[in-house]
């Protein structure tokens, strides 16, 4: 695969100094307008040590404007990084909208390292990279420009290198061990580069290759490929959206010889199965509350020991006690274990990336609890209904999601996730309540009366929700909460049971 | 001070089920209107443990709109933490405009521990108070409400507390260890408190100490005391803005006929006294630049080492050679190592926040290099020269950034701030020069233009910047920049100098 990165190609001061002006102003303009444009640009960086992974960065830092740019490089992980997802710090760094972001010693990183020095078999490599496809498949998806160089150098030619180094002492300083130590692993090193290479080089996250040796060289291949990408990118996307505009024009007058399903008899649905007279008595529940109350706090003070961190998503109709469920758990904690997110409008950094990213951005570290209420089932629920993100966006969420929520259970976070159910009458009825007590009407606005309308397309969506996204390691809890004592009873006792398990599981892990 | 706080204080359930409606819509309208404020509320709750801390806090996200809440508790420092000034992780949690901060074992919780265990003395307590008092004012200067509740429980009160949680199966877990052991020191603690309320309580910040024995009456003070204090807050905050308009209303007709000072003859200045000639010939700055480099590079890697952190500011004229410096000396780092911080305008968020909110969050981990490229001294520049802000801000600020920097270096840091000065007539020609160079052309924009015209007012701002900003620990550089070569080597010269001044002092300390 490195043949070709091995012909010993170069460019002569005057040729490089001859085309430089006219693709540094080209590299300026595409940045001018990509500030303007609706993506990032990924930029990641591997290879041979000494094949020029720095300098690039360094180049392109000079050559545009750094105003736009984020360089982000990765040691060892700090300990808040490495209580969460792996891919956490890398959601964190991601550049916004308009900007680039240069990534030096990534996610591609650990993997390779790891097997190199046979601490990972091939299997565990291959599966360390299929977290990595994901990243990059849903960045794209969302419109990121990913660019991926491997600059390699041959092994006389590191050797070479890191010699001429050696000598100078004014350069000395810049070969450390570790580039001496990999030299020694060269061929182990390139073939596993090779693997992953293969595996990890998409339509949308393809690998560029470049011979490193020549720096000149080097240079005007790196940034005349970021020249090139960029444009294309540009272009694809502006007339993607044309077309997409062109199509809504050419399909609005077709609305209303909409296509009528056949009207099936009406069949049992996830939400139309559950009995909704499920309730207890207040002596009843008042008892029940004290005991899951005590009982979680007793499994918090464990799970903080054990570091065990807990995500717990609440959904569910307008009006169905959701805070009020929410309020009855966290009274069993303290104030500094738990965070409530309650998921409101985006803010402009949040708008400026993937939709997944401000959530990444609340993962809270081990042994915390951190309470969604509302959460990146927005996707496919109010953005579907509302026509918020594009009918292709939100099918794709489902995967994207799953995707998401394996990532936290993988890394040992319990995650629950409660759809507060009610039917249409008992909403009728509690807004109506709202109305008339003071301090609730705050809780009832125009929205909630727009949304009620809207009952059958949320009931239809709720239904798809939990039928793509109810999964062994991750599944739904359906609550019905016409009568919230029950409900708030049901959601402590599950939250409980989950946590115990856990707890159980990590005790025989230990034996 | 405690005694008023032991009068056994009780609000009957029926006395406070009659008050607590109006009071619920009254805080929820305030809360409405402080959405639309330009100011964060910021509440701490200390006192004695089962006073009731938890429960008001739990209350006020029952009572209120919890998406407009932020509500945040403190524990041992993540690492990440630890390595940043005290306060980084305060900074990092405040409420933006709008919103509500609850702030439990908060910037208080330490000093005072560390005094109620001896592990502080007297006076090192008074030395940790000033910080917090420095802290508040900062906030309260930008319009920050800020109220302190101490909950006070007496030591019969407390004991019979803690006694009647145990025997009660259900409530059991709710008594700590820690809380038996704050008990034995109740009367240390409760004295130790007296004296940091007594220090702490200002103006702008004064504690109000509650009764915490009766739940109900508890609950009301404190509901009762943010509600007047919000409606307050509000109310003088609109009063003074008004009186502000009026205030540019009638003195703009006056403009014309402003006071012309007495001319004196011109005098030197910080700037004019530079000597602008400087300059070294290409052969040795080529050698220079390649020493300082390697130099830098070693020292980084034990600076690296010793978990020693570099902040690094750079200001001066437009096309003075910022960019170009900070770069020759970031090619001495690693990409990991370091981050260029270029200050653009601020964010939705950062506007929300204190204007040196999102300078605090990019404050490095230990050993990482911070570089910004413009800096929070755009608040005594440009905003000053442009009227972003009001005199009265501004020339607060220099004590704010001073006080800033204290926290930065007393952390250990090292903090190197460089003005790069050139003469009007070299900016002339550098412009001149961009606009001839395709790939610069980009650099130029009108604004450059705009603030070249404005040059006497930024010398005087500038002057004045360095005047009142260079302190011991944290002294201006002036770089005479006429030549770039002689700015870059000085630059480097100077923070290489720096360096091992540190690394020096950190040895002897070992010893």
């Amino acid at each position: 695969m490195f043949e070709a990165a091995e012909l010993g190609r170069k460019i002569s001061r005057e040729e490089f100094d001859a085309l430089a002006p006219s693709l540094r102003t080209e590299l300026l303009d595409l940045q001018q307008q990509l500030r303007e444009a609706d993506f990032p640009v990924v930029i990641v960086f591997a290879g041979v040590d000494g094949a020029g992974k720095n300098e690039s960065v360094n180049l392109i830092n000079e050559w545009l404007d750094p105003r736009w740019i984020v360089t982000r490089a990765y040691g060892k992980p700090s300990d808040e990084e490495a209580e969460r997802p792996t891919f956490w710090r890398f959601w964190r760094d991601l550049p916004p909208k308009g900007k680039i972001g240069l990534f030096l010693s990534s996610w591609y990183h650990d993997p390779l390292i790891a097997r190199v020095h046979g601490h990972a078999s091939a299997i565990e490599f291959d599966e360390s990279l299929r977290p990595i496809i994901r990243f990059e498949k849903t960045l794209a998806d969302e419109g990121a420009l990913i660019l991926k160089f491997w600059m390699h150098l041959s092994r006389p030619a590191q050797k070479k290198r890191l010699k001429s180094l050696e000598k100078e002492p004014l350069t000395a300083w810049q070969v450390t061990e570790t580039d001496w130590k990999h030299y020694e692993l060269y061929d182990k090193f390139v073939a596993t580069a090779e693997q992953m290479i293969m595996q990890t080089s998409k339509g949308h996250a393809s690998w560029r290759i470049v011979e490193g040796a020549d720096s000149r060289y080097r240079s005007a291949v790196v940034l005349q490929t970021i020249k090139e990408a960029i444009a294309g990118h540009l272009a694809t996307r502006a007339a993607a959206s044309k077309i997409a505009a062109e199509l809504k024009q050419a399909t609005r007058g077709t609305d209303e010889q909409a296509v009528v399903p056949v009207a099936l008899p009406p069949q049992p649905t996830i939400l139309s199965s559950l009995d909704m007279s499920q309730d207890i008595d207040s002596a009843v529940y008042a008892q029940a509350l004290q005991e899951q109350r005590a009982r979680l706090a007793h499994l918090y003070r464990a799970a903080i020991e054990a570091k065990l961190s807990t995500v717990l998503v609440f959904e569910g109709w307008d009006a169905a006690g959701k805070g009020g469920a929410i309020r009855r758990l966290t009274n069993a904690l303290n104030a500094r274990d738990y965070q409530v997110i309650p998921i409101a409008a985006p803010t402009e950094e949040e708008r400026a990336q993937h939709y997944l990213w401000r959530f990444w951005r609340h993962i809270a570290r081990a042994g915390r609890v951190t309470v969604f209420d509302r959460s990146w089932y927005g996707r496919v629920l109010v953005e579907r209904v509302e026509g918020f993100c594009s009918e292709e966006a939100w099918r794709r969420a489902y995967n994207e999601i799953n995707d998401f929520e394996e990532q936290l259970t993988r890394h040992g976070i319990v995650l629950c996730k409660f759809w507060l159910h009610i039917t249409s009458e008992e909403q009728l009825a509690r807004f109506k309540a709202r109305g008339e007590i003071d301090y609730k009407k705050w809780k009832l606005t125009d929205e909630d009366w727009r949304n009620r309308s809207k009952w059958g397309e949320y009931e239809q969506a709720v239904n798809e929700m939990v039928e793509r996204s109810s999964t062994r390691t991750a599944p739904w809890t359906l609550v019905e909460a016409n009568s919230k004592a029950y409900a708030r009873v049901k959601v402590m006792n599950t939250v409980a049971n989950a946590l115990e398990h856990a707890l159980e599981r990590l005790e025989k892990h230990k034996k």
